[in-house]
């Protein structure tokens, strides 16, 4: 459905416009085609402006932009507008809000402020979409659709979600008795006689409930999306694809069963960039948050979308220049714009969309930078778009459609994720819970793949499969930090991964808890202690960073006590309460080996681990310079060469000595793939 | 109306005292007199006392204080109580109480909890205003009145609030399509088909919705005290004034219109003694917020109560001691209160009052230090005060209603700070959004004329008028910092001052947006850019401070990324990103000239600025000391020489040369005005 | 009631494994025995499991722990689930549920959410308690109840207990009039004309109601508790006792009115191990709260449950291993728990017992830790506790019901902490209010005591009694730190005391307010003035630590400006505003003296000044040690010596030289007491 080169896309909404501005469609479309802009994304925030009230459409409005864009060969991608419902909607039925807590209704004046499950939005979400898929499908320039955007904000607590979650509950466990038994409930009192006797979860302390209730509410997102996607399938032509814009990190997203319901995975991208795409990399002056922070973070979302489906995948917004709110202007160094993008292709973006076309002039995104500024006129900013535009076109179909080789692969479990925002294991100094603790443990494992010279890779837990040689036959070493929330038969596939030849790497916390979020009633790591030829009965948060002996760097934040049965101890620390303590253990294990890292690597750690897990692909490169390969279809093999520093280096990859200039990246293609 | 010599004041509230204390009012207004205190303010808290039941009346409580202060010959500015009102009019109608969110009323228990505009207030208050004038407008004691106390805290959400602010809007806008279009609502699907579809401020993300409801909130206090100071002057004597006492902060305030219903503007003036009026000033140890911080931001608050109605003025509060809740206890070093008296007056202050007499021994202030402590009796404070009353006198009438010499003038924009909290440019680290962007970067640019040995100056854009030559004639020299939010009127007044012969400093922001909050769709600074000389399309924000070349210091915070049309560039920083960027540029223009600052400036930076604008004052004095001017009615050039160290220091002003002691004032006479 | 040994025991809940894990009771009791424990606390908080259903009961399921301990000779302190309402409870009478602020309900899903005074709750509560004790009460395991849990968490808001609270204040003050003038309510128009408009505490803003309100929330805690301690006293045998387990930093909690209510006092006393414990000691790393910061916190937190009835106490919970939400894991050094319990035992602790048996493995406490580990194998912890029960064993009778030795006596007032907690002293850096300046005081005041190498100890201002001689002969010094709220019989046998022949050291605030939380209207120190022969007028907060002469050390954060009538300076500071102030004073006076300190002394400054109070005891010792004594009932006098570093030192105390280990503990009978 696609085309078959690189999509270089943007977000365009002429109808943001002030009237007084005289019309642009034409110039703002001439401009994208002489920037090699080949798609845009059109309508999807305005149902106010496709049906002003109820039940009177005007949908129209949108025609000189679809009809300038097929004039110009751009593909438009339609959006259905349900994350922003109209003030008549709104007022009519107030009912549709969501609850942020039981009876406090989020209030209006944003968007994506519904519950998607009242009946009320649903009829009028339907009808409309109904009616601006029905008129315009057929229009030459819709190549496909995005249903709603960016879903999966809150949390509903409105009274039918809730009673649609005890319904879950129910269905699931059949009688409280079990459900008392499957989360514990005589602790404190909780156990219930009735299923009329849950509580709201307003109030909840319960983990086992708050995973349910997680879980419940990203299969409602999921729902909501594979019913959107479903009535626009309806009446599509076959050869436009449906999809949505994912941002990864809403409360409410699962992105892999949502993104099975969709024809081809989006995700949104934004990064820190300036210094925060230098490397070596220096700590992050920015909070961590939906915005990735460094080289590997950008590598880390965009394998996250990549492993959504497994396949290629859609950027559907990046940053052209700042991002975020009025107090955050960051517009890329000179370059960066670039190393972006084919950082995207190289993990197998089939589309690198920009967000958006021009900034614009009121609202809550005023100072969320355009390619063109609140002036209108194209700068610096186009222009290196522009030259992307360019590069995309010269390289046509031999950058699409590609398949990254994969060195480590991070397992990803959204599950634990939850579960430790919800009973984090780290804590921010002064004794605070660090709620990003998951993401915390990922990345700092994540990074340290790329700090090794190797190629990172990213495997949702729920793409693992079944089979532990296909397994191996797929991620020659596999990491699992922090998988807190663990079913018996991922942890036995883990072991059958070692067994069958794998290296696995346990990071900490990894296999403690049930999928109940229950701790294991077993010597942890359960499951894997014969694996890994160790276990522990104690844990514990390291108040300062401590100097492990053996490999180079340093245990932070946690550190497993480390029993060793079988295994060999590759680094140990010196406890500030006495005595030497094994944090990275390995053992050979059948015709694998399983290594265990007790602790949260700094980054020097990080690579001293990975330097035991693979060797280097890039070997010698100077430190500024990543290497990342890709396979496309036809089975050629390019790497995608950037030096991320501000000054110019000479590399040599893949037998070619390469000169790079200050912020740039090269494509080379593999001589013998 | 005020007597022919800047008053000493302060609010005195025997009433307060507990019943075991005897009677102290003799005793009191005898200390008083003792110490040149000339006028108090008394009976604007306790309406409880002055009704203490509905329609019960007990107005002669005040009798003793009013005879004790005529027959000492002090004046009394008597105060209408409505900012408290008393329980059984809470209790009797509850919906009274302002709501702080929809349906959220402010629980009862501290003061200012009211919807100035529910008509059960409105009943009693004007009940009780009449009572209490009628009863006391004749007595000789009585000079002037206060209404109400520091009004505006609040922003009402309730129903009949709200609905008065669609109303509003409706007069302006005439119909929906014209406010979707002025707001841009199109944004988010906004667009309203009917008025009642607006959404409530809740939820609120459009800016151009919250620079309204602003303006409405501020009319509404404006509303509020005109017609509280039209009904006291329908019951004065003619002799006797009418103001408020006005907290510059307060949310629903804009001091300007506001004034303009009194017959004279009066401002409570807070600010950080010890070692926070040293100058050089070191960074403050306090946050921002109502007490101001440094000698800078005491003229600048001076200056604005001057700019209000561009005249003299009233102190009505000002630290005697401690001020603040109990955790703040920072009593003045000697001389301190000397100082500030005389920087009042040195701005046009015709009554400096004290806050307050004693400190009261129980509720909210206990700990709000008055002249004399818990213990009541008369101290190292009451002794420094007492001189200043000696020296009140002995200058009498030759410092009163000054006007103050002004060589550069910094224009205030209320409803930009309004914006700018809403959407604020800069952020604190880590990326946390900094709502004091506008105080921040007119702060930066106030305390650098004085740190440049310049008289700075304030007007309030309400008061720039719309003749450039008037402008001209009355500051040589004037600085727009942040003034987002400018019409296109003010912007080519600026233009036409330069053009006539000012000296135009155009700081960061400035004429970004339009009077509706929409960022201007045009090149940036647009109207202001011929003028300029430059132009540009992008900003950013700047994490580290940035040394300049050309000039000395830094550029912190924000840059604007200016492209130089035909200026003469200044300062520019190496940018981290690489290049050069201009920051400070300037062109002659016209008559005149126009400078850009396109960041904010460190100390340094500002002070080399304005070393351009004007040549100093005060060339060679100490770092310590400040010396500003005024001019009396009877023609005299009055200088106010501080020395803001614990040392001694000599200085040479006017042609003399003095020598100060430790935190000490001067006052001289020009010989030749 | 309880054996002549201290107990060594454990909170024992196999209720809540999980089903799937065989039966333990038996393994867990013979796991006891084998430690030493020799009694648990079981069943207090599963009413759900006690009823699982509205007069359903099931009695009988903890027959098996009953009949296992007795089989094994250990005793059981079986608790009342009060505070742990189950669903049924909650759904039926929801009207139970407490109200944070008026209106605002706490949502179920932990546990104490409820205000005890409802109707529904205490039917329900008495009936679940008198089946459970009825049915249980002649097992001969049982050797006493705990009442509740922690009771005291919330000041609830609801309407009834509102009237409550008028009603308190009408029959104490008996009109409003009276009121009006207690409590100052002139101020801000606040006097009542009638009880019922009293305002509701969520907005009270005066100190005076506040204070009221406290005492009123801590008076219902302890009606609450002595109401099931009665109820049970009529049900048990006449060898069991009743207590509960208090948590000292509850919100409505008088301890000593409670305490009076039971059997015996009893504390859950939690402290920061690991580097928390070393002494000498450094700088936390957690935030002040509910566990104890270092080795002078944790005898504060013993000697406080000592003080509550002045008798030997419970321990009813303490860290067996990391404790707290699953972000805090510090386990303790080898030898610490050794520490603890020993210290605890010399401070009159008759029982020491361990939250809890094993980690649970579901619920808010999971990462709670047990003395086993989720993995419930016994382990290192284990180990431990088991040496101490052997100690603990062979030790006997003789260090049971001790009596510790005090050379210096810190008075607590939990009134001035309330009052102090509405109008603190000191700020946060930056200027935020410091809510815990009270405990912040008091500590710096207390710490130093130990730091002179004397014996602390602590006495609720309730016991000081009103007889100055016997005061003295229980103290020779007496240290009253922020003593805010006092009477005047309190400061006027505090002036007899130091009469009589005791050593008094006043501290910051003390006497400052009356106990209506009112500052007195006259010169402070007000009745202490001329014992103390200094007073003052003014006081400030230190923005730095300033360098006292005289004595070591510096003044930190506050400073009142002493005016010296007849006392000695003994060390004074240059204030940053000029001038020498004094700070510490001291004067003979009657048979004693008074020294002031109107600072919060830093480490070395409290040390100097307590080397001024008493020659130190253990003079010569390490740093790293501290040797403090008690009595038994034998007479004979204990020696209870630690050694709170890593390293190995030797020690003479009581004339014995003592060679002891890292973290090591030794007791000492003294040859001639």
């Amino acid at each position: 459905m696609l085309p078959p080169r690189v999509v270089l896309g943007t977000a365009y909404y002429p109808e943001y416009l002030p009237r007084d501005v005289p019309d642009r469609v034409a110039i703002d479309l001439d401009l994208m085609v002489a920037a090699g802009i080949t798609a845009i994304r059109a309508g999807e925030s305005v149902w106010s402006t496709w049906e002003p009230r109820d039940g009177v459409f005007d949908l129209d409005w949108i025609r000189p932009v679809l009809d300038g864009a097929a004039a110009r060969g751009i593909g438009v991608v339609l959006g259905t507008p349900t994350y922003a419902v109209p003030p008549w909607l709104q007022r009519a039925h107030p009912e549709i809000a969501a609850e942020r807590r039981t009876g406090e209704p989020v209030p209006w004046g944003v968007r994506q402020e519904v519950d998607y499950h009242q009946a009320a939005f649903q009829f009028h979400a339907e009808r409309v979409v109904r009616r601006i898929v029905e008129r315009h499908r057929d229009h030459p320039a819709v190549i496909g659709y995005q249903v709603d955007n960016e879903p999966g904000l809150l949390l509903p607590h409105n009274e039918s979600t809730f009673q649609a979650f005890v319904a879950r509950l129910r269905k699931e466990y059949g009688d409280v008795g079990t459900l008392n038994e499957a989360w514990g409930l005589t602790y404190w009192s909780h156990r219930l006689s009735d299923w009329s006797e849950l509580w709201r979860p307003d109030g909840n302390s319960t983990p086992s409930y708050h995973l349910a209730w997680r879980r419940f509410q990203a299969e409602r997102t999921t729902d909501f999306i594979g019913w959107q996607a479903d009535l626009v399938r309806e009446l599509r032509r076959p050869e436009q694809f449906v999809t949505t814009c994912l941002a990864y990190d809403r409360a409410a997203v699962a992105d892999v069963p949502l993104s099975a319901t969709l024809d081809v995975a989006a995700g949104n991208l934004y990064v820190h960039v300036q210094e925060g795409l230098q490397r070596p990399p220096r700590p992050s002056r920015f909070e961590p948050g939906w915005i990735g922070r460094g080289v590997a973070d950008l590598y880390l979302a965009a394998d996250r979308v990549y492993g959504s489906r497994g396949e290629p995948f859609l950027i559907t917004e990046t940053n052209a220049t700042s991002i975020g709110g009025s107090h955050l202007n960051q517009p890329p160094y000179d370059g960066q714009l670039r190393q972006l993008a084919w950082a995207m292709v190289s993990r197998g973006a089939r589309m690198v969309q920009y967000w958006h076309w021009h900034s614009i002039h009121h609202g809550a995104e005023t100072f969320w930078g355009g390619i063109l500024g609140h002036g209108l006129e194209p700068g610096r900013v186009y222009d290196e778009i522009a030259a992307i535009g360019a590069e995309f076109a010269e390289a046509g179909a031999s950058v699409t459609d590609l398949r990254p080789d994969v060195d480590v692969a991070i397992v990803w479990s959204t599950e634990s994720d939850w579960a430790l925002q919800f009973q984090p294991p780290l804590a921010h100094p002064g004794g605070v819970p660090d709620k990003s603790s998951y993401r915390t443990i990922v990345t700092a494992f994540h990074t340290g793949v790329l700090d090794a010279g190797l190629r990172p890779g990213v495997v949702p837990v729920e793409h693992l499969g079944n089979d532990p040689a296909a397994l191996l036959s797929r991620y020659p070493a596999l990491v699992v930090p922090a998988l807190y929330i663990a079913s018996d038969a991922v942890l036995e596939l883990l072991v059958g991964y070692a067994q069958a030849g794998g290296h696995l790497v346990i990071g900490p916390r990894t296999g403690y808890a049930d999928p109940e979020a229950r701790a294991r009633a077993e010597v942890a790591p359960g499951r894997l202690r014969s694996a890994a030829g160790v276990h522990y009965l104690e844990y514990e948060n390291l108040l300062d960073p401590q100097p492990v002996t053996g490999l180079d760097g340093h245990a932070t934040r946690w550190a497993e006590r480390l029993i060793v049965d079988d295994a060999e101890v590759l680094a140990s620390f010196e406890h500030p309460g006495g005595g030497s303590r094994p944090v990275v253990t390995t053992k050979a294990f059948g015709d694998g080996r399983v290594t265990v890292v007790a602790t949260v690597p700094d980054a020097s750690l990080a690579r001293a681990v990975y330097s035991r897990v693979g060797s280097p692909i890039w070997n010698g490169l100077p430190e500024s310079v990543t290497a990342l390969s890709a396979v496309n279809p036809a089975g050629e093999r390019l790497w995608f060469v950037h030096n991320w520093s501000g000054s110019p280096v000479s590399a040599c990859v893949a037998d070619r000595r390469l000169e790079l200039g200050p912020r740039d990246v090269r494509v080379v293609r593999e001589e013998r793939a």
